[in-house]
């Protein structure tokens, strides 16, 4: 441990204020990370007091700095900067509610505007992501608005990374990409204690990080992390370099001036104890029975720092008074995108692009409609994990985001999912922006922690995933989503819209720019596949409600409903005329959301799947799981319950038994039967045939 | 481009046959990546034949180099090599079927002992990381084996990776291990042709790789690709050594040698087309009309190569059969280590350490079995991704791996998940270890690639997942899984476990250990849990067939059967007593795998769930998806529908109305009414109390 920094100045009182609060949080929940805080809390004090810029009362400032903990199991440090700072929400009433239900300090910080929390933190690696988005999103906003005496947007990002985020994978792609972006505009602080959960960082960790962020093109420093002085100039130079991103490497002791269990990792994850509470107040001289105790000078400080804030606010308000009175056309532009509004008849427009005799593929027909979503919506920006080629998602007419000219609307993510999806975060956290990202569906397991925390937000991300099945062909299993679907399908708050043609891929794009309150899947064809409704296309607004009949059973009677979605609607609708002649009669529901059709009111559902009919066949090239839920206990699934195979993928729909023919005849035997007879028991064929 | 290669001896007509091997697969196939194996044919070349010791026709040789095409997508270049130096599942014929139904010759390599193929790769980063987990592998066999004069175990990792691997964070997280482990014993080749599916790297990918990976601590040289003198010295230079893993950066030419297309995008997913080949074959003076032409001579040279090989085997096995009779006892843990031999009677020797009476959390349990698993299993080894203190996951009598020193069986493997994933795969597909992984259940998100290859590879992986639901408390949402036991139950060959007690955790464990057909996942709490039968133990044999009744009904008539999982039996057995005071009789089944159930008999599902019994109720903290496959269309899903929360366990268990009196509230209600009501809509009311 090194030596106890004994100046008695206001601001070491400030910092023991930052240290203790954050203990006495700890202490009161009897849960929670004590260390991390107590050695960060002298460089958080000089970013928060000296560089960062920020009017807590007016948490949505667009251009305030944007501070991002992603050493999130610190939490207590940021609720205890921000109730320091003055914001409204954090109370010191809240602050004694730490990790209590319905407070607004939970455990791991969850992202709340008002409270002044950007991002949510604590799966490790994420923060540092999003604050790479985010610093995309400002040189992108800057470039955008910035005008000649209007330096509209020109505020940082900063953050507080740890070693668990810098040993995770994701902090590799996302340095990557914003060292080959020269993002200058963002600054973290490397929380460099020597100490995870398992013990020292020998154990595990013996990269030499400095060299590593070098070879990124990042702008490195390393400073003793207690020493203020040396802080407050590593800050100056990170911020004074523009051309590249900056971290400075602070050394720090976690647990700082706890009197025994400094520098262990006994005070990482729990708290430090009454005893060694007691002796690190007394240490600091600190009143022994008064938690949450702030002294009257480190209020009136911080009430200083405030009024700075507000003051800065107040000359950009003015100055965007007179901006939008000089640029009326770029401030209804800022208007539209911070609105991120995007037209209200846009599904009849992107539905107008279709045409409506052709084949396609979904992915094609999503490309294409893109294009126009592009043009409506100006938020909108996107890229891909280096397969822009075959996701058809570049933006033809935007140009590309790049080092020095952040004017176009496209990235190129490389082959970096991960980080793509923290990124869609960061921007949509940004605010002004709807991002979009696409892969190929089987790589969405590559990015899960990242669409978790679009979920986590709520945030308006659009994911999307093509090549959606075995369908894929010859590139084999590995290339060959089928878990996938019911993957994304059992993540809260998450939009799955699988689209059967080129209208219904219409209808959920615009579902996806309409749905502002959490992230949207969009699942597409790599394959071609025909119009369902060649003479009407708009039949497709269907999609909106999850599930609709595409084609009704030719009998008044209905032997069975088939439900499927994408491509098999079309395995569907071929099998039910190849009934029919034979005297069964089948409705065909076209299903390509079951969280929009959950939605719906009970009449709506019971008019697509009638309870009384209760033969039901659902149809998907993927795992069974959670379609139980509509076809019943006497339903039957087809679907796969093995991974897919390398050949054309012709010969793989009959290998796997997801042809016309052979669904045909597998509802020809259910019907016989009367049941699948299989009570809760798949008995799907794939891979028997 | 650069200039070509213009000398005309044996080696240049081997290395062009590699290319043009590799360039008709794909125009047969008319799918794959002709430009990786064109551009990497000349370090293949040098590598195979200089430097590789292999025996195609004992493909198992524990002594073999391992080779990983890291670069799946160039699988055609791993199918030259390997039907050129005879391996006599690589027929002509299978090399003519490339990417076709149940051919040895798929889009992307499938591990396949027999053919050569050591790993399933094509999704990035995988095989990098995989030959991460061989090599350490390797190093613990060598110092548990190797004795004077007997260097039983003294080969090498060889691996080809791409710039799309290298992008990836998984790389990230395996070479950091690798260079902390001074993994002297791997080398790697990186292909670097600049070019990726979008385009040129320079529109994504600027960082220093050399300087990246020197920070890791590896050992660093460049070459010119093409160039097989100077590959030569390198791959020497890299092999000498043995402190730090290597890496050649090799500057490639993709598609090499194609006359129009070298150098471009073009020439990296799609064939090259009949005019190119045509011309590239003219000019380098193959015989136009001869697809998979392989001249006489170079057929000459692979079978000398080939001979070495062989020769090096049976040198091998005759000092391994000195080696037995000099140390009988090292002969015999070999075998039972290769074997991956574990006890017949293993589910009884661990079930015998359980304090039955004990309340315990299972992590705990799982902990303490665990210890005894270790000393029944010497294949055994494992770690955390820096949680072993929670997931109560080390081996207390067996040391840590570290570098220079292997004989532990304990790994730290940092805040990694991603790359102990791929490091278990790799352990598990080198042969003599059962690896198993820990972290919380929640970020099993982030090594969801790696657990899918254990699940295509039917590798024996297990991988322990604690904290497995919001019991977690005051972490918070970020730390609670809601939808993870449902997103590893849609995996394909993958059995998930969540036991319910002490017991159920020692059957569990047993399961793992005896389940060698693929990845195991063990879904373990972390607050305690009572034991379900304190007076038989035994009872819990009952997980084995993956649902069982733990508490038949009080009555002989069955109002309902309460189906549950892990922490939740319990809160089944005591609602089943709130109800049958008011006269309401329910059977209680722990259910803690689903995939092991579904293996089951009709006759066994059928007295576990009686058909007759259509009032069925699933309790679970998780998402109610999939769980209707087992209460059927007039069934109850207690369960989640949305993130958890942070706050104390206990509240949150009130909250989401997961405690003993809501359910039996619930049951009670549903039964008055004869149905959910609600076929196929879920109506867990979690967070709306």
């Amino acid at each position: 441990m090194q030596k106890l920094n004994v100046e008695s100045d206001l601001s070491q009182l400030a910092v023991n204020t930052i240290r203790l609060l954050s203990v006495d949080m700890v202490e009161k929940a009897k849960s929670g990370h004590p260390g991390m805080p107590c050695g960060a809390a002298d460089f958080s004090y000089v970013l928060w007091t000296k560089f960062m810029r920020y009017n807590p009362l007016v948490p949505d400032w667009p251009n305030r700095d944007r501070f991002i903990l992603s050493a999130g199991h610190g939490s207590a440090l940021l609720y205890s900067m921000l109730h320091l700072m003055g914001n409204p929400n954090i109370t010191l009433d809240e602050v004694m509610n730490f990790r209590q239900w319905n407070s607004k300090t939970p455990g791991h910080p969850e992202y709340c505007l008002e409270c002044g929390i950007e991002t949510t933190t604590g799966p490790l690696g994420q923060g540092f992501a999003n604050g790479v988005g985010m610093a995309i999103a400002q040189k992108m906003m800057a470039q955008r608005f910035n005008r000649p005496g209007f330096q509209m947007v020109n505020h940082r990002i900063f953050g507080i990374v740890s070693e668990g985020d810098l040993m995770e994978g994701i902090s590799h792609e996302a340095a990557s990409i914003a060292g080959h972006l020269g993002l200058g505009n963002m600054v973290y602080i490397y929380d460099d204690n020597h100490i995870t959960i398992e013990g020292s960082t020998d154990l595990t960790y013996s990269e030499d990080v400095e060299m590593r962020f070098k070879a990124y093109g990042w702008h490195v420093q390393k400073v003793d992390g207690h020493d203020r002085k040396a802080v407050e100039s590593a800050l100056t130079e990170a911020c004074a370099e523009t051309g590249k991103p900056s971290i400075i490497l602070a050394r720090t002791t976690i647990g700082y001036t706890a009197p025994t269990k400094a520098g262990t990792h006994q005070c990482h994850g729990e708290p430090l104890g009454a005893e060694e509470v007691a002796a690190m107040k007394k240490a600091l001289g600190w009143p022994p029975d008064e938690p949450f105790y702030v002294p009257d000078q480190v209020r009136q400080l911080f009430a200083e720092v405030r009024a700075d804030g507000e003051a800065a606010f107040d000359q950009w308000n003015k100055l965007f008074a007179e901006y939008s009175e000089k640029y009326p056309d770029l401030a209804e532009l800022w208007d539209t995108m911070h609105a991120r509004r995007v037209p209200e008849d846009i599904t009849d427009r992107l539905l107008a692009l279709v045409d409506a005799g052709k084949e396609a593929a979904t992915r094609d027909s999503g490309g294409a409609v893109l294009q126009e979503a592009a043009r409506l919506a100006p938020s909108l920006c996107g890229g891909s994990a280096d397969l822009a080629p075959s996701t058809k998602t570049y933006l033809k007419d935007y140009g590309s985001v790049r080092k020095n000219d952040f004017s176009g609307r496209n990235f190129h993510f490389g082959i970096r999912e991960h980080a793509m999806g923290a990124v869609m975060n960061g921007m949509a956290l940004y605010g002004g922006f709807i991002p979009f990202g696409s892969t190929f569906f089987v790589f969405s397991d590559y990015m899960r922690p990242a669409i978790r925390i679009s979920a986590l937000n709520h945030s308006q991300a659009i994911y999307v995933f093509t090549h959606d099945s075995f369908f894929v062909g010859e590139d084999g299993p590995t290339h060959q989503p089928i878990e996938h679907l019911a993957g994304m399908r059992i993540l809260p708050n998450t939009t799955v819209i699988r689209p059967a043609d080129a209208a219904e891929t219409a209808v959920a794009w615009a579902a996806a720019l309409k749905n502002t309150s959490g992230p949207t899947v969009l699942a597409l064809s790599r394959q071609k596949l025909p119009p369902i409704n060649p003479d009407n296309p708009s039949a497709a607004k269907g999609v909106e409600k999850g599930a609709y009949v595409v084609s009704e059973s030719p009998s008044e009677n209905i032997d069975a409903i088939l439900i499927a979605t994408g491509s098999e609607v079309h395995v569907a609708l071929e099998a039910q005329k190849l009934l029919a002649e034979e005297g069964i009669f089948c409705r065909v529901v076209s299903m390509p959301s079951f969280e929009l059709f959950d939605k719906q009111t009970g009449i709506y559902r019971e008019s697509v799947l009638p309870r009384n009919v209760t033969m039901r066949v659902a149809i998907e090239a993927g795992v069974p799981f959670g379609w139980e839920r509509y076809v019943g206990s006497d339903g039957l699934v087809i679907g796969m319950n093995r991974f897919g195979a390398s050949a054309p993928a012709n010969l793989l729909a009959k290998k796997f038994g997801l042809t016309p023919e052979v669904v045909a005849a597998r509802v020809r035997f259910y019907l016989a039967k009367d049941s699948c007879g299989c009570f809760g028991q798949d008995t799907s064929m794939a891979g028997l045939i």
